[in-house]
């Protein structure tokens, strides 16, 4: 390694094969720490300093956990492990002929072999206005955005009357996977229960919850009898469920459909995910063709092919089945396909055949706000309801990252639920109040108020 | 009420007399606690919707709680009080002739009675580069900063290694108040423990806090031998007190004092506060002059002179003892005027005569990291050391708002404590990573290249 200046690489070198994880998130992580005492030097690269937990990210979106309670640092989750290291950058490229990764900085790393597990992120499409005016919810500032706009948009028809029955406190959540459906309940949830006990003049059908999906059924992943409860539960907290209805463009007014126009102050964009771009970057680089949803296709035993020295898991792979299927972009499958790469690159040292990967499914879930749930588990079992829902909840506390986000999530849920409250509606952001925060809210109440006079609505 | 479209005033206005208190720090809202039950109508208004527990700002700042354990929603703390409503806006003039206060945005409000409690804000003073270089530490946004800013200098560092022996990573704290003190404590502890643990590069001497004050004492209002102690143990604790230093500037590269430049990548600005600016703006429509600090004056009885209807409470407050000397900016102090106020509007309900405030001084505390800490309680009793800082957490950690938050930051501190670490070092802002995150870093990362040259260091 040089010792240039700019190095991505650590100064301790040693003479052991280094292996580079890019993405501290399920897979990276995993795989990290399924490498403790091998004869390695992992190094794991994220371009944030934390490990989040991402299927709650909905949770910080409205007001029931905070940040806090679903991230880690990544340091934390290596501590005790001799032979990883962290380093925190965010990566621009990869030169898999020079087996050579480059920070945006500049800075770049050579190694032996290579994980990419750099997730996905938000798909945009190529509909008009979404990247502008709908909120993503991917990372954790995207939840903080959401949550503050949401809350801020309460506040501003707090002290405006006439903003109260203009559809500003509305919200379009477009997409129903989990992320959609979990976003849409608890929103619904948030505006019924904790905004009618926190403003006097918010009443039940104050601001509306719409769920816009193109499909003919929410949570397409899972059997028909779950999905039908889906529906009829999000009807039953106050969700308009549109089904069968494209999203032509979004715009600050609302959501245009070809069903017609849903006037919102909110939209959220739940509508998927693609593969990371450096997917595109290493296929580019090595001339093969990405999978569906932008993955770069992997072998069975999950490196790219002819390629044993790189591997990509999780949400950026195109890993397929015995049947020729993709796996579907879920944690389980990113925690699975972590350890096995840990496992293949130990083989690989000891000159072993590379075995291919098995997704052991144990199931699925998720919740419908509070007290409901879906499960569709390992043989058949089904759930739906409140069973369904303490599964849920007992598993997710158990996975989170650290025994103090356990206990703290634990407790945080048990006092929202006895308590029907949801303690971490602060609009809180990370901009100095008397330098640059009138800015912002001067936007929002334009926003608002353009809403109000119904200007450029189509 | 006007019906107007743009109005602080809640629609369904009674004819009880319109308490209005300006501000949900410690003294506004136990003013409005106090008042359950009397026969007001209490409007309380703060720029932000929740309350914070600004004791423990540094404990942000230096990564070992997060934002989410010291605030809590200010509706949370008015709830089950019929007579008291919460309204979030930022309050930009008063006008004491015709009873109304503005927003900024164009709402108002008239009063029958008017609590100002405002508050203090960081006071900058008149030495170049302050604003702009300096972090203040007076809001959960300005504790955020900090933390992220610092946190960031030690990523950056650990991929350039010439960054690494620059100052880069050195802290100047300007105050040797209790703010200055805990700052520097915690500081120094972050880096000597924690990151030590995180960065293999990082030594005990690697980064450097310095505490800059021009006086001839740490914790000036302490008993000589606790100053003396708390010297000590900050010395210990690996930090550089510089006494009777004047600051003459701050750039991008230290801070300038009449004793030479100090280098470092972070200045934190604990050098005193002021009044809130709304109290001249009060003073200046009633033709008074401010007190010390740009205080408003104040009766004995807590309402300006004149004016039985504008009271003023808190750090915003000039208030004054029997002896005629303020009272120190405190939360107790606060607190307990909140509490007088509200009995007084009682009073003066009934037409009785105002009486006097009278503080009942139960003693102060601070602690200097870890394990020590310094307290002077009534009676002349005096701790240092572990006792003084387990007092302080025993207070503390009672006195936050809502046994939810007790029992996390209670857990926070035994697991910090227990494991010697800080949690909370995540570096999440609320810009969202895929649009503005690049100019952030590249300025840090241009500041710390510019300190490494030593560039313009005079």
């Amino acid at each position: 390694m040089t010792g240039s200046p700019l190095s991505l690489s650590s100064e301790t070198a040693t003479d052991r094969p280094r292996v580079v994880i890019v993405g501290a998130g399920f897979g990276g992580v995993e795989a990290a720490q399924a490498l403790k005492g091998a004869p390695v030097e992992v190094m794991l690269v994220d371009r944030n300093n934390y490990h989040k937990f991402q299927p709650l990210l909905y949770q910080i979106a409205t007001a029931g956990l905070t940040s806090g309670n679903v991230t880690m640092p990544v340091r934390d989750l290596l501590r005790g492990q001799d032979n990883a290291r962290f380093r925190r950058a965010t990566i621009a490229d990869i030169d898999p002929e020079a087996q050579r990764i480059y920070a945006k900085a500049g800075a770049s790393m050579t190694y032996d072999v290579l994980v990419l597990a750099v997730g996905a992120v938000t798909n945009y499409v190529d509909i008009e206005g979404v990247q502008e005016h709908a909120f993503p919810l991917k990372d954790i500032p995207d939840a903080l955005n959401l949550r503050n706009h949401v809350l801020e948009c309460f506040e501003t028809a707090d002290c405006n009357v006439a903003l109260r029955n203009s559809c500003a406190l509305d919200a379009v959540v477009v997409g129903g996977g989990p992320t959609g459906v979990e976003t849409a309940a608890m929103l619904s949830e948030l505006f019924r229960q904790t905004m009618c006990r926190d403003f006097e003049w918010v009443e039940p059908d104050t601001a509306q919850v719409h769920l816009v999906d193109r499909g003919s059924d929410l949570m397409a992943a899972y059997p028909p009898s779950l999905r039908e409860y889906t529906r009829h539960s999000l009807e039953q907290r106050g969700v308009d469920v549109q089904l069968n209805t494209s999203v032509e463009a979004v715009s600050e007014e609302g959501v245009q459909t070809d069903d017609g126009f849903v006037r919102a102050g909110t939209v959220v964009w739940a509508a998927g995910v693609r593969a990371h771009p450096l997917a595109e970057t290493v296929a580019d680089a090595l001339d093969v063709d990405l999978a569906r949803g932008g993955r770069l296709p992997v072998t069975r035993a999950l490196h790219v092919p002819d390629r044993p020295s790189l591997y990509a898991v999780g949400d950026v792979a195109g890993a397929r089945n015995e049947g020729g299927s993709l796996y579907p972009q879920l944690a389980p499958v990113a925690i699975q396909q972590g350890a096995h790469v840990a496992h293949q690159i130990q083989r690989q040292l000891r000159d072993r055949e590379p075995e291919p990967f098995r997704y052991r499914d144990l199931g699925k879930m998720a919740t419908i706000g509070r007290n409901a749930g879906i499960a569709d588990l390992a043989g058949g079992i089904q759930f739906k309801g409140v069973v369904a829902w303490l599964i849920w909840a007992l598993v997710h506390v158990t996975k989170l990252p650290g025994l103090r986000n356990r206990l703290i999530a634990f407790l945080n849920w048990v006092y929202n639920y006895l308590t029907d409250d949801r303690k971490a509606r602060m609009i809180v952001d990370t901009i100095p109040m008397h330098r640059t925060a009138e800015p912002s809210v001067r936007r929002i109440r334009r926003k608002l108020q353009s809403l109000e006079n119904g200007e450029s609505v189509s």
